[in-house]
């Protein structure tokens, strides 16, 4: 099957109800975009042997990919419209894998509202590598940033919070890497390697903050990093809890067995949650917003005016030295 | 250096003009599209040992990676605003390296007005990989396309069209994997280098026909296969005089020496000229439009309605049997 017709098999399906796609069958793609929006753009790529491994399957892989891309358009408050796909296939890559991928890929769509608009296939060596760009919608002006929306006061009391449960995705690959994780029953295990290969991008509760958080940032580089990344932005200083980090009950057993391993969930990346702003004031805000959406969430800690900086309190309130805040790239 | 500081010191400066970047440090970048206007996207992928070979240099990688894009939205009739850029590089890759391929798209950039909003660097173990996905903007409705915007009537008759010259670039890579040229001088084998490493997509050409052009595609898998998709995509007949097709001096002096070198010339890839249809009854205006630019044409070939499929003729009129029709992906 020559790259034409591999194009027509296991792709086309994934755009032919995105009009602008054109049919993958010219040299680029159309878009509209909303005269009161504004386009979102991100792109994530993944690398074989660096971001997956064996242990990979094609339906773990395009999960991980399209999901990470959904998160970043999450974390900026958008509304998910369309992505292009670039794949770098060596020769071990069957028409088999293939199907299962883009069939993946196309039941993700479904779940999440995106559509396939374009792309481009090569060849690699030794190595496969996964590159999306994918594309959202804001209203204009109402996007989220990593920047705070407003400058502090020295009276503001400002809020961060995360969704669901930190950790898991760091401890799953470990499990995958085929270390041990005392503590961990088997079914902590699966639960673990589960969140990593399915995030869940927080893309309703994206939503639902946008008018009133104050930055947002999603949990890809591990959660101290990424809080770092709105303390950098904004030039604030933060402090986190680390007791009030929501763990998931198969983490927590992990950490009871060796409380050592609170580190790695706190510099583990690729949860896919949402860390974001409010005003202290407008906590009520967040109440009311949250009861049309069923997203667990957590105070984990404060910002306050100062050097940009993230402290990490142990349960005796003291400064956690952390040896590792986040995932480098290179 | 890091991946926090390879970004800041090699790409930012490249985000510095776009402030829907944010200075590339948020999830993702803001696009503002005018209400009049639709976005066209389009994404084009380099991997070492496939796409460029050792006697590319990063100059000659980046030219040749963001051109290949610029020309697809040329092909379709758009105005370049922005892209994002995904690197995969492996250890062997040096500041010295990045300096010089991130100063080689700034130049570009401000050649053809286009800026960085975005993107993501991993890293790979064996080849470098590029992959561009780039953004630009037509009048809504106005693309250009393969397909034709009228269904041909038996009476129409159509022409096609290609800028530039054509062949130079697969004799170029010819020269540049060591095969022999017969008949070509050094300063030809320079020259066709130089268009291998340099192609100059046609965006003002794209702009000045868009009123008026039937269809239109940029001829990177070949000169048969490309004028081939517009055959496909409109279901037509398209005959070309391969004595019509634009040769530049050096590639002339080659086929003299070696008539079988038109096999190579028409279906060679990553010339990124563009190819297009008018009307024969609006070559007025096609005249007109020229006269505002300065980009050498020439008619090739005519369209009429029958069987999607493209013949070629040579200098008897007599079809020719191609063996190769364009460039393979997979």
């Amino acid at each position: 099957m020559n790259e034409f017709d591999r194009i027509a098999r296991y792709f086309k399906p994934l755009a032919a109800a995105f009009p602008g796609a054109l049919g993958l069958t010219d040299d680029a793609a159309l878009l509209t975009v909303p005269p009161d929006a504004e386009l979102v753009v991100t792109t994530d790529a993944m690398v074989e042997g660096v971001h997956f491994s064996a242990h990979d399957t094609p339906q773990t892989i395009a999960q991980r990919l399209l999901r990470s891309n959904l998160s970043d358009l999450a974390a900026m408050g958008a509304q998910p419209l369309s992505y292009t796909l670039t794949i770098g296939l060596t020769k071990h890559i069957d028409d088999a894998w293939l199907a299962a991928f883009s069939e993946t890929l196309h039941q993700d769509q479904k779940r999440y509202g995106i559509h396939l608009m374009g792309g481009d296939s090569v060849r690699t060596h030794d190595a496969n590598i996964f590159s999306i760009t994918a594309m959202g919608v804001v209203p204009r002006g109402q996007a989220l940033r990593r920047t705070l929306k407003r400058v502090m006061e020295p009276n503001d009391v400002y809020e961060v919070y995360v969704s669901g449960t930190i950790g898991d995705s760091a401890l799953g690959l470990m499990a995958l890497q085929g270390k041990k994780l005392s503590g961990a029953t088997a079914e902590d295990i699966e639960f673990l390697k589960q969140r990593h290969y399915a995030p869940e991008p927080r893309l309703d509760l994206a939503r639902t903050i946008r008018p009133f958080a104050l930055a947002a940032v999603d949990i890809s580089d591990g959660l101290v990093a990424d809080v770092g990344h709105i303390a950098n932005a904004s030039q604030v200083h933060v402090t986190l809890e680390a007791d009030k980090v929501p763990l998931s009950a198969a983490a927590k057993r992990v950490c009871d067995a060796n409380p050592a391993m609170i580190e790695t969930i706190l510099s583990g990346g690729e949860d896919y949650e949402l860390a974001f702003v409010i005003d202290a004031r407008e906590s009520g805000l967040l109440k009311i917003a949250l009861s049309k959406i069923n997203v667990p969430l957590t105070r984990i800690g404060t910002l306050k005016k100062g050097a940009a900086s993230v402290d990490v309190l142990d349960k005796d309130k003291r400064v956690m030295m952390l040896k590792q805040q986040g995932w480098q790239h290179f």
